[in-house]
């Protein structure tokens, strides 16, 4: 998606750890004009495909989600990191694994908002080692539902994650594929 | 509002300690339809003033910021409550009390994204003791920003926020008012 490359070249910034900022547009200030383009792109990815709910997770997917939901008419579900007395007792969970944080995290969807009729599609900013996005899938089976694929905005190719996902069959779209950001200089595939 | 009061009426629940449910249509589940109306009420609410920007918090306010924010044509920054690598060191910082929780929490957001030529509008999602939307102003105050006003979806009215607030000169629109919900019965003002 070229308008979403550009958008990156100009505003992206490559920090220590493989760390691509893009908080200018996409997960701290939202452009939400792009973020429609992004939406519209997503659909035309998956129009032959049946979907009943998108699937994310907190924070930075819900906004991409909301936004790309209008196109596919179909609610939103967002996985939560942390439990709250607003959440039910009886939820699906997925587990990740952070290797920036070192540590084990869990997502969790109430069992009220996803059930084996759903035919889920997920939808995340980043896909990097593909730690969330195999939580959310950890969830989607857990549910019976049945995945339909993945929409990523921006997937680290120089990464193990997709290379993984698609292994494993699981229809996995990125807008951009970033294969090396070495000296500030971001190389798509 | 009235699709939005029969929805609350329909589907939240009352918990112990005031808590509103809403899971089902605006912070676990998203109802993007009626988050769409919802965004189409905000703009006519405030259609005489000239917005720059939305400003919301993590988590709960993105979706209906965002998707609001379409009938503005305007970018939204949602405020940080946790640290990350990804945030700049730059942050104007605003700080509210959690009843709830009984502890103090911040809000933070890069100088880089709200500036003293910005015309804040804030939204949010509920509206009970007004500490969310105080931390919010003091980010606003502190970039030396003009605050628009705010707009909330559902107001706890029976909690002092909305005096509070309205008592400052604030412009405050909420969608619904709750006056009471004892007994699982709620009554809108």
């Amino acid at each position: 998606m070229e308008l979403l490359k550009r958008k990156i070249i100009q505003e992206g910034r490559v920090l220590d750890g493989n760390v691509l900022k893009v908080d200018s547009f996409l997960n701290h200030q939202l452009d939400i004009e792009l973020l429609n383009e992004i939406g519209k792109r997503f659909k035309e990815l998956f129009k032959n495909k049946s979907v009943t709910k998108i699937l994310t997770a907190e924070v930075s997917g819900i906004a991409i989600a909301a936004i790309a939901a209008q196109y596919f008419n179909v609610p939103v579900v967002f996985a939560k990191k942390t439990e709250s007395k607003n959440l039910d007792k009886e939820v699906y969970e997925g587990s990740a694994y952070s290797y920036t944080k070192e540590k084990h995290y869990k997502f969790m969807v109430s069992k009220k908002y996803i059930s084996e009729e759903d035919h889920i599609l997920i939808i995340d900013d980043f896909l990097a080692n593909g730690q969330s996005i195999l939580g959310l899938k950890e969830i989607v089976d857990k549910a019976n539902a049945h995945l339909v694929g993945v929409g990523i905005v921006i997937e680290k190719g120089f990464q193990e994650g997709g290379e993984m996902l698609r292994a494993a069959n699981i229809d996995i779209q990125s807008l951009a594929i970033i294969d090396s950001m070495e000296n500030n200089k971001i190389n798509f595939r």
